[in-house]
């Protein structure tokens, strides 16, 4: 099954005074790659208003240097998907060569606060993707 | 009547790869020291949980380079209040000279996204502060 | 002469509590539509590794809310050029309704923060858009 | 030894659409308060310009919604101080409980981009901290 990618461009202001990118940046490229993997799979966060995806966990690993104005393709799999929680797997590449990767839990709550399960149709999208990368956008 | 000052330190993600910060950066201080001002007159934006207050039209000019860890110091004054909007004018000081200068136009708004009159708490205090830098807090 | 756009995802990240855009976001929409429009012409900021190019002026107004996941065009266009800076004007469109406009001054400066004659390439770049929008990407 | 701790006010910028802070907001709390720890121990980034000190591994748990205008006690400690590398640990406290904790691993890089001895002067202040938490600003 081919990998799902979301191309990414390095914005100006992702960068800082190292010359490369502030670590946070990648962290936000994922979150956008997930939003696209996602709706490639048929589900939009912007469709669910009544519960909230908050982060419980976050790791990303840093290999080689990424800067202004470089084209990378950040690749999304599934890892695990549970009853109120998921877990996402990230890499990206920079002409073909990782750069960075890492993994994120996303935890369905309602308003109050409290954990939830999952929409159906975000879980059955999730499962559907397998935990294999999905199908290309 | 002394200025009101809000002191704020350069962080790293505030600069991008020219080596000083990022032109945005400016106003994310304009609006902490906007905070900042309105606490000390006793208005907290976090008290208004009904009503928004977007910007609808910002402005700034920047005359120095500002680079990581510097220390500026943002001055506030009101420069208008009227039914249901309000001109906050602001300058950035870094060692006593001024190296950028801008303007905020803010709105108060309902939920559905119409103007309405400001809240009358907020109003007396911009009033209060009139068209003068406010009390040092 | 078709006008350039430059077309954006709103990212989640540029949210914030109010449930819209940061009022920064919007500036920097325009900074990365800059970078497009300038590739479109065939320059490339981060070929000219010597010099720098600083905004000196922003102004931005707002219209209406922006959200997240709102698909943005944002249109550039030369305003004037000037022999050490240029100014360029834009607008955010959105299902073809301007939500809002503003311009940027850009200065050209030599590492030691002077203002100095633009580049060359850029120069003439710039003046072959003229004060009309540029040819579409 | 008492915790040294850096005190964060909640930006506005900060939040998203979901109410509460995004999710990398907590990562930059951690990095300037890695600076004030330095700082407080007599150590300053910016004083040494002739290397970067990319981090290369981050991780992150979220226990606990934050939000607009909250204050949090940001404490710092050094884990391990390596030979280019040192890795320290954050927990981010309201009110007194953790919301947030987390590690960072920095390396020191020379502008080449290779991993290098840390500066004897940062590697001293570092293990005057200690794996103990270093004494309060």
């Amino acid at each position: 099954m081919p990998k799902f990618n979301h191309r990414v461009r390095v914005a100006f202001p992702d960068t800082d005074a190292s010359g490369r990118i502030h670590f946070t940046a990648m962290l936000r490229y994922f979150e956008a790659a997930e939003i696209e993997f996602l709706r490639a799979l048929g589900y939009r966060y912007r469709d669910a208003p009544d519960v909230g995806f908050p982060r419980v966990r976050v790791e990303c690993e840093y290999r080689t240097a990424v800067g202004f104005d470089d084209e990378l393709d950040i690749a999304v799999s599934v890892k695990r998907v549970g009853t109120s929680s998921y877990t996402l797997e990230f890499a990206a590449l920079k002409e073909g060569a990782v750069v960075a990767n890492g993994s994120i839990v996303v935890v369905c709550v309602g308003r109050p606060g409290r954990a939830q399960a999952l929409p159906e149709a975000l879980k059955e999208a999730l499962r559907g993707a397998g935990s294999q990368p999905a199908a290309a956008s």
